[in-house]
């Protein structure tokens, strides 16, 4: 490659949407370009990085006994009827029509069709287990891509389907490619956090997260120094045991004018009916949240939440667990809409299954969800649904109860990790794979099943195991890069060695060329900067942009016999002789694994 | 690769929806699998298959100096709007919304795209002349997807484009790409004709298209003797010099009763106003046909075609001459709408420049187009406008004229080639490669310009070059077959070596896996058909199905030593030393080019 004639274009503006530097940095450095909101063009340089991507994820998948095969992602709508996700992907899921007026879909994840492809081939347990796997482009209509390549809403995935007859065999097959994952992000040079993941419209019993762990990523997860990890919308709450209410008196409904928060609460509460031992706190409160969710199919549903007053609902927390659900605060209209919702004093007694009689007929209660940590025999003070009144007492399975129990409440550092595990920390990461353990869902819904030893037809269990091709890239430039630009590691380079010929001397340019072409023919690949009337600043301010591991400086030391060797990320030089710079170069590109 | 674990099941009926061979053998030995009506699923030895098209296609594409990159298939409605294109590919284009009701389509080629990236990246023709391609996948929502991957709705295109400063280096451009086809196709074992061609809604001054000549293709062509070929689209009739037409009596306007068709006009001439000197004959007459045009936009217009009664309208070649126009017969109906014309006695004095002021002010005449041998001078029994009448002796350009001549009259075999070149003959083929003179059409619509050489801005020059990759799989597997399957060129061939061990004799197996494993860390690509329990007979039926060119049979004789090596295509077998046979093998192979 020689950047006299390269089709490249370095750019010293970021992009005006650019929040990130590998974003800022891939668009400066001419590797993408953007065609439209999150949808992006690949140009000479990124589209090598990729290719090698693929490369190491494709034998990886083939080290673990993943076959390839390339599934359409123009894809017809009834397998995905069949399995829900026409309707659950909501809003998210590209749909069209053919001019017969058939629906369509652009495929975000081709479960369906793995599942169709192997019941329309094999029929025998003998044929089992089977690993199949693309690398593919995918789409999904993102509310806010963004982040360049990190939220795209056309991008490439590696994604891989497993098939057994049985759930341990679906442990093995996903142990392997857990294992491969390892080992992918491993040689692509990208650390990883593997954590606990929700599974979203994907269903299934059992997911997990590959993150890389950077402050630029749009995951949180937590840890604990026990080894507990978890995205944060899977983090569960440490729950403590139920409790002995016996000593608790009665409930009892108080006066406590203004105290439509937490905050005026506890402050009435100390004021007007103080607590014998101690003060009130807002960890004495049970906080009744109003949230309005959509469903998949458009409806919409009011439902409350009741958390500790002291802890927040997490919208995203909540959202990841009623996925495919979407979430938001109920509006003051919607909350309007209830009359038996006073605002700022709402409690247990209407909604769910406490709703007392004195409902219309026409009415049906709220669902009711708590939070965990509201176990049988807690104590609370809550709204009494009057205004200005609470009720002091409420003790949660005795005067109460609930539809069942949801993770909505913010997860704070310091909380304790729900195996015992010690105190969380919150980190933030991009995901950069997911693993699924799906089950039966999608053998289910499109009657995959195969023959067993008996002659017996079983439903084959399955798993799906996602890469994101492309946001790896993006997230190994989020790693590899300095002030001045990119610092790619030697396995994903674009080229092995950047040769800069700096200065006028047609002899530079000789030697520089005579180098390049030695290397080239023992496989090295060198990008050489032979551009005539550029200076060697911006030779050099380009070399550092693009981030080649290697530059190889053919100047002024030429008539010295020498050129210097220089390491793009640690900026280290030393000079070598002229005549046996391919030679030392080649040496020291094998010793390092090329 | 194991035939005991490789995803594959080979079918013993054809697909019910499958008439060529390609179509029926690549889904009965498993290398593609519908999905969709076109549109088909990759298996294991086809997506093996296609990587090597596409690597001779890209390794050709490099050296011819072009540069890789990679669009995305989605993308924003406006560029191509600018181009006219949203509107031109009609029905042809899958459109579609996102979630913010933002336009967007599946590209079907790129030329606005790389027309604006083009324009974003440069800006001198110092950069210039510049070649790109991408090799990716595309969508054309085809009225008749057919015949497997040859008309498919998504489906694998190696699309490259040229950018020049001026016409000198569009044609330099151009026959580089096309040499580069010439390469390619000759790498891939495939005949090609090159034949002009219809530039289409793609627009341009100049197209030439690559046909693999079978009696199997959709495409028609034609041919001389002295080296003519056009596609059948394209073909221009021979016409002939002007004529004096000094001597013709004056039009005449004769009863001609119950003659509505070209053969009673013929009768009725004969009968009742015979030729002095000889029998009238069809080709005496000018048929004026009614014809019904669908512009993109969805307007309706009638126009009329003059043509030689001998000679039938040809609604492909029309439908090319106008394209993206649609072309259809007028129905009575249509024809009934327009009072002037009098069905069966249509003549030129009621449409196109010759309309007469006798129509209403609100009537616009229609459009009027000659067939290009209707020179002046020449004389015609034509329509006189009313029933039972015909005018003899109506001359071209003495009584009436035209809107312009098309290309709508069918080619017929021994017909005069219009550079002299001798009688055209017609043959079938598929079009494996399109070539573009685009000119500026893309650059103007787009305004991409560069500064020359004395900072005058000029709009750029651009070809583009397409080669459908999937379809030229699907060619090469309508050449590449026999009675009992595909006869894979080793070029392409999912695998060097096909090893059927046969019998249930350990040794056999063991002795099969052995050669396979030389073989193998020799860089042989083997196919080994280790399956247990499945008779010599099925695994020769499958290899001969699958085609692989080379098989190596261990069985029975290795008792004596030997094992067999047989051409698939030839059938041609001999015995060789087991002991050598990988080395044997190898030589052989390695002779062959692998």
């Amino acid at each position: 490659m020689r950047m006299s004639s390269l089709f490249l274009r370095t750019l010293r503006e970021d992009p005006v949407d650019a929040e990130l530097a590998s974003h800022k940095l891939l668009v400066r450095a001419g590797y993408i370009r953007r065609a439209a909101p999150g949808i992006y063009t690949w140009l000479p340089l990124g589209l090598r990085v990729l290719g090698k991507i693929e490369a190491i994820v494709r034998e990886e998948m083939i080290a673990a006994g993943a076959q390839e095969v390339h599934f359409p992602a123009l894809l017809p709508r009834e397998p995905y009827e069949a399995s829900g996700r026409w309707t659950d992907y909501g809003p998210n899921l590209f749909r069209l029509r053919d001019r017969r007026d058939n629906d369509y879909l652009l495929a975000p994840t081709h479960e369906e069709m793995f599942t169709l492809l192997v019941k329309d081939l094999y029929s025998s347990y003998k044929d089992l287990p089977l690993v199949l796997f693309q690398i593919q482009t995918k789409y999904r209509d993102e509310a806010r891509p963004r982040a360049g390549l990190l939220r795209g809403r056309e991008f490439i995935m590696k994604d891989a389907y497993s098939f057994d007859v049985d759930d341990a065999g679906l442990e093995r097959a996903y142990q392997s490619q857990r294992d491969a994952y390892e080992r992918i992000f491993t040689r692509l040079g990208l650390e990883y956090v593997i954590v606990a993941a929700t599974s979203g419209a994907m269903g299934g019993s059992r997911s997990e997260e590959f993150l890389f762990p950077t402050p630029a990523g749009e995951d949180t997860f937590v840890r604990s120094p026990g080894g507990y990890t978890a995205n944060i919308e899977a983090a569960q709450a440490a729950v403590p045991e139920a409790v002995d209410a016996g000593d608790i008196p009665p409930a009892e409904v108080r006066h406590t004018p203004d105290s439509t928060t937490i905050d005026t609460l506890v402050q009435r509460a100390n004021e007007l009916h103080p607590h014998p031992e101690r003060a009130w706190t807002a960890a004495d409160t049970l906080k009744n949240v109003v949230l309005a969710l959509t469903h998949p199919d458009g409806t919409e549903e009011l439902i409350v939440v009741g958390l500790p007053g002291d802890r927040d609902v997490d919208l995203n927390r909540l959202e990841g667990a009623l996925e495919p659900v979407q979430v938001a605060a109920a509006t003051d209209e919607q909350v309007a809409s209830r009359p038996e919702l006073v605002p700022g004093y709402i409690g247990p007694a209407v909604v769910g299954p406490n709703t007392s009689a004195g409902d219309g007929p026409e009415r049906t209660a709220l669902r009711y969800l708590l939070d965990p940590r509201v176990v049988p025999g807690t104590s609370w003070i809550t709204g009494a649904d009057a205004e200005g009144k609470h009720v002091f007492n409420l003790v949660a399975g005795r005067d109460f109860t609930a539809d069942g129990t949801i993770e909505a409440a913010e997860v704070r550092p310091g909380d304790p990790a729900p195996d015992g595990s010690g105190p969380l920390e919150l980190a933030r990461g991009i995901e950069i794979g997911h693993v699924f353990a799906l089950g039966r869902k999608y053998a289910e819904a499109l009657d995959l099943k195969v023959l067993d030893e008996n002659g017996k037809a079983v439903t084959v269990t399955m798993g799906s195991y996602g890469i994101g091709v492309s946001r790896a890239l993006a997230a190994l430039a989020e790693k590899y890069h300095d002030d001045d630009g990119l610092t790619w590691p030697l396995q994903v380079a674009p080229a092995h060695v950047h040769i800069v010929a700096t200065g006028k001397d047609p002899k530079v340019l000789a030697a520089a060329e005579q180098i390049a072409a030695e290397l080239d023919s023992e496989g090295v690949e060198v990008l050489l900067d032979d551009r005539p009337r550029v200076s060697a600043g911006v030779k050099f301010a380009d070399a550092e942009l693009l981030g080649v591991p290697y530059l190889l400086v053919v100047g002024r030391g030429l008539a010295d016999g020498v050129v210097e060797f220089r390491d793009r990320a640690s900026g280290e030089r030393r000079d070598i002789t002229a005549s046996l710079a391919a030679t030392e170069v080649r040496q020291f590109l094998a010793d390092a694994g090329v």
